[in-house]
């Protein structure tokens, strides 16, 4: 079949929507209809050519939502009609990874997923001419239409809209599983998030939910302070406006009549920044404290500290895709977000058509959106 | 009164053996008779004048066990006679570091036992000049008598010998209690204990105790292959005897049939070394792998990774004194020994007078050593 695509044709290029050749799902593959993506920095990453590893010409994307078309031979678990989000992390319930109960990070399918290829070492997408067109992350949501494997889809219910959980596939189970999977944080506890984002805001969402007393939010630029507050945030740190270190700061804030030595009991990182990474770990508390890298930082740079700073109690962990384990927790956080328990509407700032996917990529860079989202 | 103690006059210098005075205990505190003491890495760190933090004159040593003599006021969990092993960590049960539970690091009277001084802001030790002398890591078990506060003190049974539980008071404890407390090894698991010196062996026991399966030695010593082997060690990695990295090596010898990614569950650095921790951590298993840095690094090193390492599950943590509750948990690990569940005879190799104490350190530099104990 053909269908439209927003095609990265080469590395620092804006993204070209044209007309590609798509063939069936084979094995134990799924076709799906995208119905909305959203336009995370993880595709820009990979769209300017700071990622190593991009490979071109491929279509991005892959925190969408939409139903499923067609299922090849094999598949068990979905049907046409079913409501899906496509998952970069599968999750396939049989390898050594998914049956330690201790990761989210399956390795069924990595291989393959990494050189932008289907588990059989193909591409389902082509160019017009029969160039082979490199899927992303094992999704590709940026198109119309995408085959996944049946493991990288989590079926949802039908009735949440598809132009607000397509978040979900990213940024909201990133941000939200980051303190429940991965720092496992406790009722009362106090917690600093370092970067007001799109991740951020989910991670400070994901506070709340989990019952933190502090929540301190940081970031150089003011104009993050309310939206942040209006996820759960309780105190605001502008690094840039404080006469001392923020690590100084944090710890001071954090200070009790009980308790004088101070540091938060958890801290988040979703700025990238190996520095800040470096504050978010020597902010947390002596004796307990857990820093959690979220952010991706640039090809080559990497953290240091002194060693007594985890000799002395702390932890330093990170999380990729909140540790969440795809086909189980996603569909839960759906429900959630239908629940009213967590919020994504404020955070959908920009809705686009597919035609308009650059200019995506353009609020993001001028730090307008929190998330845009192309809707088909 | 007077007492004998190994008085540490300079950094850099022998320490010389003479006669001190010796107040008795104030309010809170306990005078010990020492029976036996270790002569451990962490003295030899002040003693060289590398410790930046290093205070002189004073007695050094802090691995000790002995008898109480006095009580000072308002002492009640002690009384003369008891046996105890003296503790640099020690366990107030009230400070919010004890009582968050998540901690083995009381911060009661962490400002003055960094000062040299008692809790009150002086020290009992003086020349017979009058000149103070400072207390070291609260302990200074180089004395035949010291004075350390009732919450520094872990009542043990009798029936115990000195000169094998003094190791109790650092370097078994700081060993097991990383395998036991820091990273709760559970059955089955594999690891890597990088550096088989004193620390190292207790880690190996630890893991043999925690009832993991594969349990690799890394040292470039081959000497040290057979002790360890002794001790639990199942594989022996000589970093200057492999062709590729050590990181390499370990993860080929984790893969299984079942899981290819392979890497240890847990890790242990008792080197100081940062590079060696950098390996430690990496050659743990993607997912789940945790390393603990147990090693002291010198004054200003500093540890580094990319994220990535830790964004793919990786665990970066530290141990100090094993996590361990010194009075709760201290006198367990002495009924471990009386009892047959871990050894420690075998380690201490050489058995000296006050007198020889500075042979003790030259043993330790030439590695002859594995614990030298000083039995008064």
């Amino acid at each position: 079949m053909k269908t439209r695509a927003a095609v990265a044709l080469e590395a620092g290029k804006p993204l070209e929507v044209m007309e590609v050749n798509l063939d069936g799902p084979k094995t134990g593959e799924v076709l799906v209809e995208i119905k909305a993506t959203g336009i995370c920095h993880t595709d820009e990453f990979t769209r300017s050519g700071a990622d190593p590893e991009g490979l071109f010409p491929a279509i991005l994307g892959h925190e969408g939502a939409g139903v499923v078309v067609e299922i090849g031979e094999g598949v068990t678990t979905l049907k046409p009609g079913d409501h899906v989000i496509p998952l970069y992390t599968p999750e396939c319930r049989e390898c050594a990874s998914c049956l330690s109960g201790k990761t989210n990070l399956c390795t069924k399918i990595r291989a393959t997923q990494g050189q932008g290829k289907m588990p059989d070492g193909t591409t389902r997408f082509s160019m017009l001419d029969g160039t082979p067109i490199h899927h992303y992350m094992g999704c590709s949501t940026f198109a119309n239409h995408t085959v996944l494997p049946e493991i990288a889809l989590a079926k949802v219910r039908e009735d949440a809209p598809f132009d607000k959980i397509c978040y979900i596939g990213c940024g909201v189970t990133t941000g939200i599983g980051a303190v429940i999977n991965t720092a496992k944080v406790e009722i009362g506890s106090t917690a600093a998030v370092f970067g007001l984002g799109g991740i951020g805001l989910n991670v400070i969402q994901g506070l709340r939910l989990a019952g933190a007393d502090k929540i301190i939010g940081v970031d150089i630029n003011n104009e993050k302070k309310a939206m942040a507050e209006h996820f759960g945030m309780t105190h605001f740190v502008n690094p840039k406006e404080i006469s001392g270190s923020v690590v100084e700061e944090i710890v001071n804030l954090t200070k009790t009549d009980f308790d004088q030595i101070g540091g938060v009991d958890y801290s988040f990182d979703a700025t990238g920044n190996v520095q800040v990474m470096r504050d978010a770990l020597e902010c947390t508390h002596r004796g307990w404290g857990q820093s959690i890298i979220i952010g991706v930082a640039p090809a080559g740079a990497e953290i240091s500290t002194r060693p007594f700073q985890l000799v002395t109690g702390r932890v330093w962990k990170g999380t990729a895709f909140g540790g969440a384990k795809g086909r189980t927790d996603v569909p839960k956080i759906v429900d959630w977000y239908m629940d009213g328990k967590i919020e994504i509407d404020p955070m959908i700032t920009h809705v686009l058509t597919l035609d308009q996917i650059n200019e995506g990529f353009d609020l993001m860079h001028a730090g307008k959106s929190i998330r845009a989202v192309v809707q088909f």
